[in-house]
């Protein structure tokens, strides 16, 4: 059982869940009524937060997990505090204008990448050594 | 193993599927040629029923399973089953008017946060007593 | 362990890192500058190559490894290298014309449908002879 990965999952979902309650509090706050997702640059870039995260939750969460399989649990975990910490400063940057978002952007990125580098390895390793 | 919510799973698999299907179908209704996502609010409200389903998918489908392997395998189908009852109101709601999605939303919500609330207080509870 | 399911999870994410990748470098290449994600065709042609990977995504990877689980690893891996092979082919048609993207397409979606329909038929076969 890979406890920690399992709850850092729990924490990035509870931060996607918190970027995507902000997309319906700002329709109401800048009159971007549904299914309209564009008119209004200050909603439109609290939308491409939700969105920016949702794009890479497909490659963070199997990256996440492949790497607590193959490799570690506990370093799978803080990676992935990492990766959270990376995205709450891109919403906090992105919120205040576009281009403030390119520090958190590459914490999660990195964060991300390494995940992925390590669970490749990792699986190319034991494939190879079967 | 845990069959029931790997059948769920599929279904909801397939639900989403429908949903991109309809997409397709109505670009061809509307006259939205791809790559336009915008222009006709009869394809934008189909078009966010899929995306919508989209963005809720890896919440869903990570909280599904870390309560099915820390909870219990029949109570994740089922919240599964409601979670699919709930998208399908909400798509057939969001069809008619963007006004008439709240009911389906609120269901499928509803089970997507039980799901996880299930999950993290397990897993917490894991850890804590490990 | 499934390791050539998890090696072709990799190559999957590695390539739709990619498309996403490209997406940057389309935005400044066609000017269009975040958080906007319209205005040039060009670049909505790019943005959508991503779009679409993202949205097959929670389709593919579940239905990939409920199949590697419920029915075989390496004829899971084998589908999941078609399903990259037709994204890449669709990838390549859709950046020349809209009108180009469908032979990648149906490959792509011929892969994913047989994980689908191969994970739902073995998960239902094992609940009725449990």
């Amino acid at each position: 059982m890979l406890h920690f990965t399992a709850l850092v999952t729990c924490l990035a979902l509870l931060f996607y869940f918190f970027t995507s309650f902000n997309v319906g509090k700002a329709r109401a706050a800048f009159g971007v009524k549904a299914p309209a997702i564009s008119g209004n640059p200050d909603f439109e870039r609290v939308f491409r937060v939700q969105m920016n995260t949702l794009e890479w939750l497909p490659f963070f969460l199997p990256a996440l997990w492949l790497f607590a399989i193959y490799v570690s649990d506990a370093v799978a975990a803080a990676l992935g505090l990492v990766w959270i910490v990376g995205r709450i400063l891109y919403m906090i940057g992105y919120s205040k204008a576009a281009s403030k978002r390119g520090l958190g952007f590459g914490i999660q990125a990195s964060a991300a990448i390494l995940l992925w580098l390590g669970a490749f390895g990792a699986i190319a390793w034991k494939l190879v050594h079967a």
